[in-house]
């Protein structure tokens, strides 16, 4: 038996190719800003670049180190540049890069306590020390999800199983997630229309008896628009409706304490999301749902069949009874790192940073003759357009894109086609905002 | 600007952090074996180690390896070590562990295409390759969901759009996912009995008409039975049910040729699990998931938002249009680099090692008086007790995790409650399956 896995480990060494894959990632963050942002490849050219079957036989660690830089690179897009400004840029610190080698690892799998306490209470504690940080009321139970997506998944079938309700009630400018939920589970979708300011008419609820659960967003997709938490908590408080409150991306924010107006009333929220891999430097995937309805939550996922009882000491703690998923990764360890090589001051200053660099760009904007701000800017998202029609900011979006320069997204609010910048990257400097207000109104004077 | 982000960066230095990692990671992959396998400590015990809050300034790395050693690692079980035979046991390869760090360096967030063009690509190449490996038909759409629970809910969630049922049907012996998926979509769930070897009884199916799926699994959780997947095709067929099979365990297995009995009837089916975290060395988490009705799939699962609207030509590509998360990590990277440093022949000896130790050690259970081999042994798993009360079983199997040495799990089978021991790791020799043997007789022998 022994030479058989003895052949199964020639080809690596574990600590000379482990080297190199360092070596690999640290030029790679060193260099990524000189790459262009968006990749320049066509649907299907990377495919077409990969053999059709796998190796017959082992290779060597160092090939696939070349592949990747030879075949695999071109098609990637840089989310780590520092002028990666669409969506909720996020940025993966490194502490958070390799704690999610020593995870893979230690590869625990814990869907019951006893088969990774660490990974287990770990994940506890470090859910506590979040919800610190971000003010909010002790004694939450939290746990991670994969993504927002699975959270507020999670949390509208909790709200289904405790409340009877059928119905998700969410702002027109809520995230697709509410729609997904909703389709994925046959509930019913119910849009609340938006104010001036793109947050959810908290007037306009209409009829809750029916409803399972209000998702209101604290910084919403498109204009990071911050919904009216107190009034929607009184509107569930009254109608016995479950309140989750999506702060994926803006939640992060709370660790400033001049922020913190904008989570007025989540206190008083039945469920909560977070998204450290947003804002909080924490590599994809690590989505924060904290619950104060610990055994609602319980009770709507706790499928404990035979072969995994344990001890009813241990039951309690398994963290696969609160959430879709049983086997669950080590995800753990990787904000743990990146919370002790932060700590409250390097994630002050980072947010800060982002929001101070976002300011400044609105600041631009605003000046500039030919553009407008199309949102109030909370936080490091700037919503903004070229006077004017859609198609000529649709244009200009794909052409600040082809250049490789920078790469933003876009919304459409009121029924207008805007741009987005969002700042997130830990290594974005002020010279690469400056950077991208350069490329955009440089493209825009372009001749067609 | 640049002071704050220079601030956010002196807590770690990549290169230098980064191999002290890898020599943290060398060093437990060549010392795990000498550790006690299931962790001995209480519930409650590593969070009281830990402080109660976030670190106000940044701490070096050095400081978060020095705690993951001196807190954390005595509340770890080791799913690495060489004598971990329980649930199914499994394995994350060096090369596995590497590509993790790489793939979080990247940090690449494939929600679209072109948000992660070399991820999105490489993730249905490898797809292809495994269905290839495994002798699936070419032309299945293949995409990574996080665990095996997600990707029989997605298949439960695809099959009800499908087909308008509202029913999932699959054997008592089927995996606790399809409870949970029942419970979570609101759907029925019906149990179907089993024969004598754990088979799901196709003659006993009932009527089908209100049916959305059969959940037929090819290697059960418990004993590892194979379900009669032509005749359950044969009923879908004949009903318009969706057929998914459930292979999240085995699937490997069908690598080597002489396994594909197992797989008789799959290339029938609607969808199809198999987790590469299993028993294809890749580290948590990374559940292969196959469909041949690709659009039937993207009919369930597509919502997609003004924000991620992109040209046409790129959609179908989308492979977020595909499950229930919108944000997906670069999973094929992990699964790529396992191929790579494997090729074919070496993951086939890695599973003839494996099968080849469980008959020994079946074998030894067999001629050894008291004790009894309790279900066919198809694979690297195999259930047996010794003979006389379930609570004698119960107390050897605390016994033997406590000692250390080893870890087994349990299941009941006709109501009587087994013993399992799982071969799945990379590093087991005949040497650990013959401790595990002796260590068994030990404390069976020992007086209470």
């Amino acid at each position: 038996m022994s030479d058989v896995r003895a052949d199964t480990g020639t080809s690596i060494d574990f600590r000379a190719d482990g080297r190199a894959a360092i070596d690999w990632a640290a030029d790679y963050l060193e260099r990524v800003g000189e790459l262009p942002v968006l990749a320049r490849v066509e649907p299907g050219e990377i495919r077409a670049r990969l053999p059709a079957r796998a190796p017959d036989d082992p290779e060597p660690f160092a090939d696939v180190l070349r592949d990747l830089d030879e075949i695999l690179m071109p098609g990637v897009t840089h989310w780590q540049h520092p002028r990666f400004f669409a969506y909720f840029a996020n940025s993966a610190a490194p502490a958070g890069i390799l704690a999610e080698m020593l995870a893979a690892t230690l590869n625990s799998v814990g869907f019951l306590w006893r088969t990774a306490p660490a990974s287990t209470e770990l994940e506890g504690v470090v859910l506590d020390w979040v919800a610190d940080l971000l003010g909010l009321p002790a004694g939450w139970h939290g746990h991670i999800e994969d993504t927002a997506s699975t959270s507020t998944f999670a949390a509208c079938i909790a709200a289904r199983e405790a409340t009877g309700g059928n119905v998700i009630v969410c702002s027109e400018q809520a995230h697709s997630a509410a729609d997904k939920a909703a389709r994925m589970l046959g509930m019913e979708l119910r849009k609340v229309p938006v104010d001036a300011e793109f947050r959810m008419r908290a007037n306009a609820l209409g009829d809750l008896s029916d409803a399972a659960v209000i998702v209101a967003t604290v910084g919403t997709t498109a204009a990071t628009a911050v919904d009216p938490v107190p009034a929607l908590a009184d509107a569930c408080q009254a109608s016995g409706t479950w309140l989750h409150v999506d702060a994926a991306y803006a939640g992060t924010a709370m660790v400033c304490p001049e922020y913190r107006w904008a989570f007025e009333g989540v206190e008083r929220a039945d469920s909560l999301v977070v998204n450290a891999h947003k804002w909080m430097l924490t590599p994809m995937d690590c989505s924060l749902l904290w619950t104060r309805r610990r055994e609602d939550f319980r009770r709507a996922f706790s499928v404990v069949p035979e072969f995994l009882r344990t001890p009813d000491a241990e039951d309690s703690w398994n963290l696969s009874e609160y959430g879709p998923a049983l086997g669950r990764r080590f995800r753990a360890l990787k904000l743990w790192a990146v919370l002790r090589c932060f700590g409250r001051s390097g994630l002050q200053s980072y947010i800060r940073g982002g929001v101070e660099l976002a300011e400044r760009f609105e600041g631009w904007v605003d000046q500039a003759d030919g553009w407008e701000v199309c949102a109030p800017r909370h936080f490091s998202t700037v919503c903004f357009r070229l006077e004017g029609e859609d198609e000529r900011n649709r244009r200009l979006l794909e052409r600040v894109n082809a250049s490789g320069e920078i790469f933003i997204s876009h919304a459409v609010l009121n029924g207008r086609y805007v741009l987005r910048l969002a700042v997130g990257q830990l290594t974005t400097t002020e010279d690469d905002v400056r950077r991208a207000w350069d490329v955009l109104r440089r493209e825009a004077e372009r001749p067609r």
